[in-house]
């Protein structure tokens, strides 16, 4: 039984007031609150056991060594892989990103050749691409969601060509919710011979991930919207696409040798992980994935499916609420805006005067709020502590924004 | 007066044991450790004050953003830096030369232009120098060190010739303690011409650091080895540099639209900063550089220096043990072999034993450690908070580590 009571006591932040009312922290897609266990797991890194990592032959530099390494095969329990050594290190899903365009598409990708996008993509799985277009003639070929926002995994398959050379899809719409069939999406493409990139950084955060089902051969996730710190986060990269990378960023570590005519790289995945390491925020994501497997993926979906539904009940009433995509199965993230009322950020300030805190503007996803047709949203994004109760407050604080401005 | 056994109170690794050892740490040219107002300053963001940065509007968001970027002036005080726009966040040094090096010099130097280097660097300062030589033909010029391992500002002005189009350079040398004349260098550089990137990754550890009086370029720093968290870090670049600049890491942040077919990006700094940032270390990073500034940067290096002043004292009397380098003014760095000897792996598992940690490998710098003739060293590097009797310490267990085995 999911106890969500007990579930945020785990999390400090969230018996604070805002401004006089006790949170209500609804802007878990921006980035995601941390439970103590994690912030208890950084203070005793930093307080007795820190150092350097790899290298070292010292006591303290090869705890934090065994520590921080060990969150590989962590990652790669969370994720389902069977391979500790295809999780590469960074600093979240934006640098992961990078490094496949820098590492693996850049060198491969000839003028015309394609790359498939929804246009659900967040600006972490766009930008890279649009460098790519922008440096090297790089064509990127957009997929239209379906009127409910949700994703055709077809319409993905058909828009892959000969010139195809990658597909990079979210596997949850940071702005409606939708989830998308990626395991179809490599099943079709897999056979056009086409990879496909996985923007997990929704997706992993709100339901369990398998990726031997999805078959993918990128998956990206960030440590912040996983209740772990800041700056930490991992990609999942397939061997065989490891093998077809050259680095990306260079510096310490990543080198075998180094002499002033050559260098030569270290094996994969540390041949991808420059520099001294985000040391102590891996250690904290690791924790993290670690209290999320405790917890249950499956139990913490079956949460956010009944905050999902209760949401959408109490939004039914309300006609003068626009909510943003309708796909079945969506997660609890609701984008909306108010029928001839204010702009979305005078709602979210007068939301949060009453202690909430959702988001407001474009959410990194300029293309998809053009493809909606709206200039901003509101956005409302529940977590694994969130309550129905807290929907309800949510409710409330918008009929009151409806009567403030209609 | 700097009175160490305060400072050494302020941290709290500082009294545990190793090995049964009170602990004595001379690792600090790897990472330092970070004290307590660090530590509590992070747990404090994450209790209470978390949240993502930027186009929030909420409490919480607009709390965090303030707190995160105060740190750009943090920094820019800290470096004597005029313009805390000029400050860009990176996750250390290396990103911050990766940036440099994708984001300046890609774009610009064509096959057969120069890079001048000194042999003195780190792989950091290096690998993105061959990355330029291998995918695109730039060819590396390197600058030899005097024998007592100091860098001649002449020989390296000397070298910048006509295809030179950048000077890449450490200001302390991170084996040798060497510290280099970068403002003579970028003086002689600018009359040519030629742009200077320093890296500051030690030099700004150990010393009083003003851009102006320096008159560089580029000067990149990693706030783990100036006592602040893990994967934390800036780099200052010059306005009219940071124009020249296209953008390196794509994503969120950094752009002003992005659509299907465009692209366009956000003013400098944030054009450089893509997706979540590291919110909680880069704060705890100003925490770390505004306790260094109330320690008083001239005190720290006159503490260090009386520290360099007694071990070179105590290790004159010491026939067996070869110091590399010893050029004047050098900081408080020793790297060392025995002579006749065990491996340096060996030695710094001797000291282990005893509690002192050391380094022991090639430390990032295989083309100086070939200069030097040697495979692999020892090496003590102290920090603000060592103190003459941990010299000693370290003294009497060398001797215990000779008399093994010689």
């Amino acid at each position: 039984m999911y106890d969500v009571a007990r579930v945020r006591a785990d999390f400090p932040i969230l018996s604070r007031e805002v401004n006089g009312k006790p949170l209500v922290y609804l802007d878990n897609g921006a980035s995601a609150q941390k439970p103590k266990v994690v912030i208890d797991a950084m203070t005793r890194a930093y307080e007795l056991e820190y150092a350097n990592v790899h290298r070292g032959l010292h006591y303290l530099s090869n705890l934090a060594t065994d520590k921080y390494e060990a969150v590989r095969g962590i990652v790669a329990r969370f994720l389902g892989a069977p391979d500790p050594e295809e999780i590469v290190f960074t600093s979240g899903t934006t640098e992961g990103i990078n490094l496949v365009s820098y590492g693996w598409a850049a060198p491969r990708l000839q003028a015309g050749d394609e790359i498939v996008l929804s246009v659900l993509e967040h600006h972490a799985n766009i930008v890279p691409w649009h460098f790519l277009r922008e440096r090297q003639g790089v064509v990127l070929k957009w997929v239209e969601p379906e009127p409910d926002m949700s994703l055709d995994p077809e319409k993905v398959i058909a828009a892959i060509g000969p010139r195809t050379r990658l597909v990079a899809v979210t596997q949850m719409s940071n702005v409606t919710g939708t989830l998308v069939d990626v395991a179809a999406i490599c099943r079709g493409a897999k056979a056009k011979g086409v990879p496909v990139l996985v923007d997990g950084s929704q997706g992993a955060v709100h339901r369990p991930v398998s990726i031997p089902d999805i078959g993918c051969d990128f998956y990206a996730i960030t440590g912040h919207k996983l209740y772990g710190p800041s700056g930490s986060g991992a990609i999942w990269i397939s061997k065989e696409r490891m093998a077809e990378m050259r680095p990306f960023l260079g510096g310490g570590d990543m080198i075998r040798e180094v002499s002033r005519d050559a260098v030569s790289y270290n094996a994969p995945p540390m041949k991808f992980e420059a520099g001294t390491p985000g040391i102590v925020q891996q250690i904290g994501m690791g924790v993290a994935l670690e209290y999320l497997m405790d917890l249950g993926m499956e139990n913490v979906a079956a949460h956010e499916t009944t905050l999902r539904d209760y949401a959408v009940a109490r939004f039914k009433g309300l006609n003068w609420l626009n909510i943003q995509g309708h796909a079945p199965g969506r997660g609890a993230i609701f984008s909306f805006t108010l029928e001839g009322a204010a702009h979305a950020h005078d709602i979210s300030t007068v939301l949060d005067k009453k202690g909430i805190a959702v988001r407001a503007g474009t959410h990194c996803a300029m293309p998809l709020l053009e493809h909606l047709g709206v200039g901003a949203t509101c956005r409302a994004s529940f977590g694994l502590y969130n309550t129905t109760e807290e929907v309800d407050r949510l409710v409330d604080a918008l009929e009151f924004c409806h009567e403030l401005f209609a």
